[in-house]
């Protein structure tokens, strides 16, 4: 997750009881797997409370294999009533910004096709059973 | 989903406050992109039916992009205590067998990788910050 991956619901069923829902993907660097594996199963605390603060809940992060490709599917919800302010906090906590993403950066190349200075890129939600 | 895409959690951690969160991908056909996203915006209701019967919540599916290839990616949220007796049950559900199915299966191509007789690959969780 990047300052620069912000990005609204795409679609008005992503906002349902105040809690939208927010998917993206990147891909995972295959020499990179064994790091990233062990980063994410013991998030740094400082990165947990800055995504907390910034009213984010329910947050994973999944590998999936695909034509001898790894990628990394990320589902979030978003409580707050300022998605754009609470990204924005997260991107100036000095541990995420400083150290945590450069590491997780160096370990994902980022897809053809995502948003203009954006590291993941957003996915478009077609269905929702809450 | 189909009854032969049952998948326990991949790691403990999919498991927290009895929500066992499940995520799988497919690939969607192009030339049926137009009727899944029909389908998939208006659920049959007998279709919602069986999979809240079945403790299922918060089961979204999300569209992605990938090297000129569409991707489905799937989250839902299991809060029952016996998942394949649950999974099992949708499967033996008429319309969602007979009719939704049938349709569906149509729109999906299989994954190289996934499980024997599965239509869904599933995902392996790296990360939750609940």
């Amino acid at each position: 997750m990047q300052s620069q991956s912000i990005h609204g619901p795409t679609n008005p069923r992503d906002s349902v009881e105040g809690v939208r829902r927010l998917t993206s993907v990147i891909e995972l660097k295959p020499r990179k797997e064994k790091l990233y594996r062990e980063l994410h199963a013991d998030v740094w605390p400082d990165v947990v409370k800055a995504i907390k603060k910034s009213n984010i809940q329910n947050y994973s992060i999944s590998l999936a294999r695909i034509g001898g490709k790894n990628y990394l599917f990320s589902y979030m919800e978003y409580t707050g009533d300022n998605l754009e302010a609470d990204f924005a906090a997260i991107a100036q906590d000095a541990t995420t910004r400083d150290q945590w993403w450069p590491i997780t950066d160096s370990c994902q190349s980022v897809i053809a096709g995502s948003p203009e200075g954006s590291q993941w890129m957003p996915l478009e939600q077609l269905m929702l059973i809450p």
